[in-house]
């Protein structure tokens, strides 16, 4: 028998709160940033470097894997958890976001959205039922609605459209997930573009359909940092308090912290893994590139004091040629730095949260970021 | 004060020989493989992987250091043990093998060669003398002489040129080396192609200069592997018994046991690591593709008795689905997989010579591999 879903929470300072969500696969403390296993791999790091960065829960996409290696495919396997071996939770999105990005032709319609494979080229169909029924198959903890994301700027009427139709899916979706196994968990997502009026109608409907949480979809798709900001605080008072709220595909250090303290809870995000493939590393002490040439004689490592072994082991000198020379390990250990970085930062706000002072620690650590004592000190 | 370089055999086994390389950093058992870690890296694989694999030592080629990020740069930050963070024994090879095989512009003359390096086009110019310093600058516990290694097949007078040539060079790294601080090594490497007179005429004029170690150089150059085994077979009997002998650059690990039958005690070669990510996995049950169809719903693990995570703990579906979906974690696991496998093999080979049971040893890994019992049983 799978424990039941639930969410606790267990402080809030201001806006911001900290909980846990419990599943059948293990608890996660939140706020909880989420690393991205697109294809069943978080990109270039063992599992093992990911749980022992601190990571509670990851996110698998449902577009890449009912595509390769197949929902059914990964069922007959075991399911995701076993397939991946990640014996922890598990959060699936529903594929509306990569049809949008990746699939080179697609077509919306009522019943479900067609699109062109771009494993394969074959023409493949996601309806809402499809897509719960492929993270059923995949076996995740918390399942996501079917959505139509809109890339912003957009017109008014197609935004207002794409968030009509995701209301009526995410009814569909609802309805399909009533065969999932117990314990399972399905989560809405509040759409609406860059329109305050929009945004609060879709999370009032999406409360009335009711659901297990609540994201905020639809950012990170073109809009500016304060526009993404904005819509936050607006729609995160128009969602229940008692239910997780997740902030889809965000973000930056800084990012997190303003969302943590608008009352955000989970977050996920390609940008630790990405941007540590290419050179930079997210530290205490702000963002740091290590292609540059500054770094080829520093023997210091990217933060002595870090828990993590790759921040504090290697010299700035060694990942900086490891770069240079072309070496994957550089971005490996970078990747790792990075996830490790971006679970410090919600272990941090997490324990100021519980003792009330997370607007102190959120100052803190962005005036750390901006003290360049990650430079020589000659 | 480092501890002197030693080598003590512990037992024999016909041809066959286990023992001790005993250097500043740390004991080698032999029969060894060593891993290769170009520049400063094992493709794709943490040195703490490298490491539970259960290697004692691992290569670092002096030709791509000292191109980048070079090697006054890597003496500078406290050599190479401290700046790849490997703790353990080093050996260097001097440079001459990737010359031939990398340099797009070379020439060879009594002083020195001198060539074009493939980072940057500079031209630069390599000595016995500036050989031995570089690896001296390295810090590696087992520095190799310069030599001219000619890629097979080759015209008699060509191999004999060469040969002779590296018999003076070998001498000059003697003299250079006598720089050398104390607990260092270095080996001398017998030249000579496929003819048999000149590879006892390399070796016993190496033996009168007299080196920590001997080599046997210029094979696998393109030469068909029974004349590699003959060409060892040959050579081994004319190097002094009380002396490590390494193999360099073999090879399969059919070609590591026919080369331990006939006294060899170092290997290295980037086969596993290369061929790991390429998809080809070396178990006991023989070389697997796991690229091939047949693995993608094999829910089975590469080796379900191994010691090795990676080989034990994934299905043979998730490694297959890795390499379809082009994610580097399957190279890395399947790197991890071969590394390990090579030195369970020289572990095995070890404790057989030990026990006077080496040629059981060889026979039934050899019959193992071509089992097939890695085929599923349904």
């Amino acid at each position: 028998m799978s424990a039941p879903f639930s969410f606790r929470l267990l402080a809030v300072d201001g806006a911001a709160r900290t909980g846990e969500i419990s599943t059948a696969h293990g608890v996660v403390r939140t706020p909880a940033f989420m690393p991205v296993g697109t294809q069943g791999a978080i990109k270039g790091v063992h599992h093992d470097d990911v749980r022992s960065a601190g990571a509670d829960i990851v996110l698998g996409n449902t577009y890449h894997l009912m595509l390769r290696p197949s929902a059914e495919r990964i069922a007959a396997l075991g399911g995701l958890h076993a397939f991946m071996r990640w014996p922890y939770p598990i959060l699936t999105d529903s594929g509306g976001y990569q049809v949008m990005s990746l699939s080179p032709l697609r077509k919306v319609d009522e019943p479900a959205v067609t699109f062109r494979s771009h494993v394969d080229g074959a023409t493949v169909v996601l309806s809402p039922e499809r897509a719960i029924e492929v993270q059923i198959l995949l076996g995740s903890d918390i399942a996501m609605q079917l959505d139509e994301c809109v890339r912003l700027p957009a017109a008014q009427g197609e935004i207002e459209r794409a968030m009509r139709l995701s209301l009526r899916w995410a009814e569909r979706c609802k309805r399909a997930f009533e065969r999932a196994p117990a314990g399972r968990a399905l989560f809405g997502i509040v759409q609406g573009g860059d329109d305050f009026d929009l945004r609060q109608a879709s999370a009032r409907a999406l409360r009335d359909v009711g659901f297990h949480g609540y994201a905020i979809g639809g950012l990170a798709v073109g809009e500016a940092p304060e526009v993404m900001r904005k819509i936050v605080a607006e729609t995160v008072p128009a969602l229940p308090a008692e239910r997780p709220r997740y902030l889809m595909g965000v973000g930056t250090p800084a990012d997190l912290l303003a969302a943590v303290a608008r009352g955000i809870d989970m977050f996920d995000c390609v940008l630790p893994t990405r941007n540590g493939r290419h050179g930079l590393a997210f530290t205490r002490f702000g963002a740091i590139n290590i292609k540059n040439a500054q770094h080829a004689d520093d023997p210091r490592p990217l933060d002595g004091a870090s828990g993590c072994p790759a921040a504090r082991d290697f010299s700035r000198a060694y990942l900086h040629h490891l770069f240079k020379a072309g070496e994957a390990l550089g971005g490996t250990l970078l990747s790792i730095v990075n996830l490790y970085y971006y679970q410090e930062l919600m272990a941090g706000a997490r324990a100021a949260i519980a003792t009330g002072r997370f607007a102190d620690y959120a100052a803190q650590t962005e005036q750390e970021w901006s003290s360049k004592r990650d430079l020589p000190t000659q």
